[in-house]
């Protein structure tokens, strides 16, 4: 199976003068830079019957609360229908900004409802922060690797970006100073998408020390900190250098991707006055009835009886690839096992291309994705990594799944 | 009262470098020309007991149609509850498009459902337009008046606009070579906000064989369209010169707003994957849940009975503020009857400046939105204009109002 679509990445076009459209329009510059998520492609290709995809980044379905969303439904319709169907405020309803802005606590925050924008998922607040802070040539930081999504928010407003050198541990506060001058440091502490990293105490510290030494602002992105295993991680970026510190949050991985909901908290007044503008001319406001759905599914406290049923059904996932990572993979793979989230992150050995790989793990009947396009810079050195995701499949599926790929992975080095 | 909100405008600040943003922010040039929308400000203020306004741009709540909506939300939460709340493709819910695809057709159009993208209300539509067309400086074309929102969401992308000289039937065609060498002339050819007009059927013949002459591509935006009283419109633009016009539609106005659902029409394929991928940049993609809901409530031919429901309501009301108009404002005043829509457009007697009218007519109880910020150009020579919505409140209200308003304008022609 030919897979065309990896041979482009959503970053690495070159920033020529833009194509002509056809017939009478004319393609404004930034869309020569602009690509369709290589992943998004990918799931197209990989989305077959009988393919043990470990490819998505999707939450379980498994996971969504159905029936708090139906109940929820109903009252809403019943009790606010013409509000929850009418026009709404552009900052988001009321309520639910109180509700965030007092769940922030427990990231160490200390948030005014006033800062809360509601969003139409939290890939929204990467467009609406791209716009208001992104000039053409801005230098933009970003971790190696990063959330790819982040990286096609931020290319139509024409960044430079430079990479974070980062271990296992995350990004390396040492060298946050070759970033200074960068409108803001793209980062997810908690478990990131697509390394599985957490950030640990000592290294937030010291990153929020050298990025305030540098102003170097912050954009914090945690879509995933609630799906920790073991330990909640440690306080928030946000809540060690708030008036530094872009902070998102979402509520996809806790309830449902489908709602596109989401948040950013802005750090001060001139920020904030600009997403909101942004925000206005990008969709007017997120979806009332949305809003007002997912505030009376979690009103109460529901949140506090239900992610944790999401934390233990990921984990027994998570030990389950563990486990089959350790029984199949050959020498020479290297992996972090993952304190939460719904990734493992792999480096094969030195001269395995995943993205080649792809095509023999595909035969084999298991889908992946290749790790390069989730660098900024130099994603020809990372050739030798991939992502899988645990939460969607079976542990049974994941196992055969893990064979498959370590079946596909021998083949290759024995065939270079 | 003071309303400080209206004297700015979204589109009238100077082009200059960017305001520093507070602490370690810089903020990007093109947020020195971003501001509040001045309706959306403006209603803040005048939302309070006792007025009456005349100034939303709102649907009538009293045409939501909530059992339906509760009928429907049932259906999906019950037969597709995993489907509607997980991730979904960018382009949207295939049998929503392929719906659009086939309901374009009663505006003349032939439309193949994958050039069709849904989008985050119809807003969304024109940031996303605004994205892959509009490079800084520009020259982008519009009504005078036009429509504020889509100022709003194209001055982020830093466009010169140029207004195309209007009568009472709209644009001029024979004025469109002054326009040519713009990246797109958008309009609302149907009861368009704020002036209430439509488009002739000659006039919409002149204004496309112009545009192809010039090769001036089209953007028609058409929310009110389906809002008409005596007679449906003349065929779209985008069925004349289908390869040089993006189409664009909404259900807020035949549904309900709340759940922010638009679409665009592509003309070719290259300009419907820039769409595609500004529009996963922005928010991957409109919330899967409300494209289900709403494709569940017009399956079957549900706006065929609902729309004309609308149809009545507002026409009644258009009648009652006709004869309100008539009855009470003074000589000098100059309005067209709408035959669709949402609004009534008054002209003033000259020299009355309508921002100072609503200070007035605020203190006798009535509020309306002043015309002048919808111009892009020479706000200044149209002050004397404004605009009144007659839907959401009723026919004795509506008297009420227009009888405040004219001793208010009294009042002013006096003082004057």
């Amino acid at each position: 199976m030919s897979s065309p679509a990896l041979r482009q990445t959503a970053v690495a076009s070159p920033d020529t003068t833009s194509p002509a459209g056809q017939g009478p329009w004319t393609l404004a510059r930034r869309t020569a830079r602009m690509n369709s998520s290589v992943i998004r492609d990918l799931l197209k290709l990989v989305d077959k019957p009988g393919i043990i995809s470990l490819a998505g980044g999707l939450p379980s379905p498994e996971t969504f609360p159905i029936e708090a969303m139906r109940e929820a439904s109903d009252r809403v319709l019943r009790d606010t229908p013409k509000e929850a169907l009418q026009y709404g405020p552009t900052e988001g309803y009321a309520p639910l900004r109180e509700w965030v802005a007092a769940d922030l606590a427990k990231q160490g925050m200390t948030v005014r409802p006033d800062r809360v924008l509601i969003t139409t998922g939290s890939q929204q607040a990467l467009d609406l922060v791209g716009k208001a802070l992104i000039d053409a040539g801005s230098k933009v930081a970003v971790e190696q690797p990063t959330y790819m999504g982040a990286l096609q928010a931020f290319v139509p407003f024409e960044p430079v970006f430079t990479s974070v050198a980062c271990d296992d541990d995350g990004p390396l506060a040492e060298e946050l100073g070759a970033a200074a001058g960068s409108r803001f440091f793209y980062l997810l502490p908690n478990f990131q998408n697509p390394s599985g990293r957490c950030l640990t105490e000592e290294r937030r510290a010291a990153i929020a020390a050298h990025a305030e030494h540098h102003g170097l602002p912050i954009l914090e992105d945690n879509p995933y900190g609630d799906l920790w295993f073991d330990a909640p991680p440690p306080p928030a970026l946000a809540a060690r250098w708030p008036e530094g510190t872009i902070y998102m949050g979402s509520f996809s991985k806790v309830l449902a991707p489908g709602l596109r909901l989401g948040y950013v908290v802005a750090p001060n007044e001139a920020v904030g006055e600009k997403l909101l503008q942004a925000k206005q001319a990008a969709d007017l406001h997120t979806p009332g009835f949305n809003q007002r759905l997912v505030y009376e599914v979690i009103r109460s406290g529901f949140l506090e009886q239900h992610v944790p049923t999401i934390r233990q059904r990921y984990a027994a996932h998570r030990d389950a690839m563990q486990a089959s990572l350790e029984r199949h993979l050959p020498a020479g793979c290297h992996w972090q096992k993952p304190t939460g989230g719904m990734f493992f992150w792999v480096r094969l050995p030195e001269g395995v291309d995943a993205m080649r790989l792809l095509d023999g793990a595909l035969a084999h009947g298991v889908a992946f994705i290749p790790g390069a396009p989730f660098y900024a810079n130099d994603a020809g050195q990372h050739a030798n990594t991939l992502r899988l995701s645990f939460v969607t499949v079976s542990p049974a599926q994941i196992d055969k799944g893990i064979a498959a790929l370590a079946l596909a992975l021998r083949e290759s080095l024995v065939a270079a």
